[in-house]
């Protein structure tokens, strides 16, 4: 009978020390890092409205926004693939390659600013950029106005998107409109969020010790809040630089944007969001491993060889942020007439 | 009294004789024409399940079944534009062009075989085309089961829509399930099939006139059943060339599928369905306007001076073949792997 009870009690004892540990790297979890909302959040200066968002959705999918009318905002930042395009760099006008890799727009809306270099300090900023950019869109905002201003249909949109302004089919409407639908492109439930909201068993025994482990070792002190990343600037190669196939001596990052030679080869951090499924990885798209991603971090940024067996449980970690993809209907696109400008492909 | 009553007689048979007419004009119409159904017609030896079709979407718009991983089906017959691209011809690998303007996939499940000259007898045999032609998505069937095969989630896809298949996972197969799913992409419910249907006020005035012209005039010798056009090969300029600039004399059409000198300049008519919003026009795509198309066709295929008023009704009647447009919901793609071969853009 006292040998029963003893060895109760120590059962107690030790599931008691293990709720504990457990509770302790979830509490630890929590300070970290906040779940994606189901909601898209409010966007200060741009209210949404159901109509805005229907506009967003189609300017987003219209390839008559580029020069060629070959090209959206859906070609580098597909909807079907998490919201980038699973390419090195991304290719445009002319078949040209864009320096950088796409970012997804999943999540995006939570993102400190906009680009690599941080150069849009929001959506509606960043999406003017593809569109006049000569190895993107290739495009003018005249000429885009020119074509949505033929389609009737458009010019019904942009009034009712933009409701009490005398002349709502602007360029910068065109960029309000598809920022709130970006807005709505959020993938919430993933494992992680399930865990921080409290599900104990969102996470198998590898993913929370990947989990610890990214707190420990330091990754989380760039990749952190709501978006795991995306909200400061970082050297790349802070320890130590990555070779030049991963790291371009040519791409000096936010340099290019501050002039401020402490920002040379400086980054903005990239939400982590997805990163399983969003491969290939960094700036420069080089890397195709989420492994290999990890072990270059581990020695470029925080100066240290990570075992394989840190690495895996990592990358086990990463794979929990994989959340719900949003279903997005196709929209029916609103007819060219003879007054729309042709596609020029020179 | 007596005037009244001879006055209300005269209204009678005034009103029978108009009724007669438009009964004549509706009987005609549903002796050539047959409306869009409602649902996607059985293919013979390819029935349709929800997991083929659901398959077929997928396949449909996953960039990775094309060399660059750039080009889907999608590309250049977006759902979102009445299955077409409105371009000239098709821009396909390293912004090449193609040598014809593409014709949509709506209702191609209709046609009596696919492509301008035919020369695919089904949406299966005809899927398998773009994606290894050099100047479309450049790909070879090899690479395209490797990739699939490198994503788990095509696996299971591919075992569910082909059940009992011991290899399910076939360049074949591939093609049947976007055949499958192509067959979904339906326009019912244009004025002109609510007219067949028997509604008298689906057609205006002018719109009738047209649809009259059309048959009067011989279009409906070429463009008739349920695509308005797709059932037949006709030799283009049977009456009178056009010039160079709308229909090149390197493009000899069927003669290069057939090899008989009778089929020089020979094509598929196309499908009228959706033709207003579908420009530009002919193999060629060289013609924007469907009034100059509509021109063109008078002069070329029935050797007639068609009046500006004629052109305008039976333009006006084309766009009664605007039916419904499919709302496509954009499928969430299976994620690629380590084992994904990577794109090649050269």
């Amino acid at each position: 009978m006292f040998r029963k009870t003893a060895f109760a009690a120590i059962f107690i004892l030790i599931s008691a020390g293990m709720a504990v540990a457990a509770d302790d790297l979830m509490k630890r979890a929590q300070g970290q890092f906040k779940p994606i909302p189901q909601d898209p959040p409010a966007i200060e200066g741009n209210a949404a409205t159901p109509e805005k968002v229907e506009l967003g959705r189609m300017l987003y999918f219209d390839p008559r926004l580029s020069k060629s009318q070959l090209i959206s905002c859906q070609t580098c930042h597909n909807v079907g693939l998490a919201g980038a395009d699973l390419q090195e760099v991304s290719t445009g006008h002319g078949w040209q390659k864009g320096p950088r890799n796409s970012p997804t727009t999943f999540n995006a809306v939570f993102n400190r600013a906009q680009f690599w270099d941080g150069r849009a300090k929001d959506l509606a900023e960043q999406a003017k950029g593809p569109v006049q950019a000569s190895v993107e869109m290739n495009n003018t905002p005249e000429q885009v106005i020119k074509t949505l201003s033929s389609i009737p249909a458009y010019g019904e949109a942009f009034k009712a998107a933009f409701p009490g302004e005398e002349n709502a089919l602007t360029f910068d409407n065109m960029a309000k409109a598809i920022e709130v639908f970006e807005a709505t492109l959020l993938t919430p439930d993933s494992p992680l969020d399930q865990y921080l909201k409290g599900d104990e068993a969102a996470l198998d025994d590898n993913q929370k010790q990947g989990l610890k482990a990214f707190m420990d070792k330091g990754c989380a002190a760039c990749h952190n809040g709501v978006n795991i990343g995306g909200s400061n600037y970082f050297p790349f190669g802070v320890v130590e630089k990555p070779g030049a196939d991963v790291m371009s001596e040519d791409d000096t990052g936010r340099y290019q944007v501050t002039n401020t030679a402490a920002d040379k080869y400086v980054f903005r951090s990239p939400s982590l969001r997805n990163v399983a499924i969003t491969q290939p990885y960094f700036h420069s798209g080089k890397v195709w491993s989420l492994h290999d991603a990890v072990e270059i971090m581990g020695s470029a940024q925080l100066g240290i060889s990570l075992t394989n067996d840190e690495i895996d449980r990592i990358t086990e970690f990463l794979e929990t942020l994989t959340g719900h993809q949003p279903e997005v209907t196709h929209p029916v696109l609103p007819p060219s007439t003879d007054n729309t400008p042709k596609p020029v492909l020179d």
